[in-house]
């Protein structure tokens, strides 16, 4: 089991912001994942895994295959108090779900490092 | 209201990694807190402010005075996969709460850049 945050990466977003915004993401997906998956997700740890995309359109892309797969998912939009204009799309939040699951989505991507 | 994510900036983590800790923090305090402060939170737009401290003793010492007054908070200790020692404690999640509580025990740290 797992979550799984898709960071904008062309964006260059600071470190904090970064991390504000995968919270947004985290808490999203979180709260509209399956209690039953959420138990078993915190049993094994609740693995976080950050990972990153280069533009937009990789990111609708991926909100889309992730609706298509019934994974739950938030889509973070930013409210530009900072760094970026209001209503930029930063992040998308996957899961908590199964980790063979959100690998069909998001096993090509590379760690944010 | 808001919630706050505090950083050991001296394990000088990654953007990834950070992000994660930071999402661990959130999360966990996100369960410890009242239903009605999350609620107005919510409704609030969901604040969230990354600050930084630069040493475990200071991630302590805000833990204490958070308890003290009552803020829901939680303390992350990093499962040790990647970066840093199994058992790290790295991160602070704070609240959500009324701004007022938790600038009493946060006011005086730098924003994470």
């Amino acid at each position: 089991m797992k979550q799984v945050m898709i960071v904008r990466n062309d964006l260059k977003l600071s470190k904090g912001k970064t991390a504000a915004q995968c919270c947004h993401a985290c808490l999203g997906s979180y709260r509209k994942a399956d209690p039953e998956k959420i138990r078993k997700w915190s049993n094994d740890g609740e693995k976080k895994v950050i990972v990153k995309v280069n533009s937009l359109e990789e990111l609708f892309e991926i909100k889309e295959i992730a609706k298509k797969n019934n994974i739950p998912n938030y889509l973070v939009k930013d409210a530009g108090r900072t760094e970026i204009p209001r209503g930029t799309f930063t992040c998308l939040g996957l899961g908590p779900d199964e980790d063979e699951i959100i690998d069909k989505v998001t096993n090509d991507l590379k760690l944010l490092g």
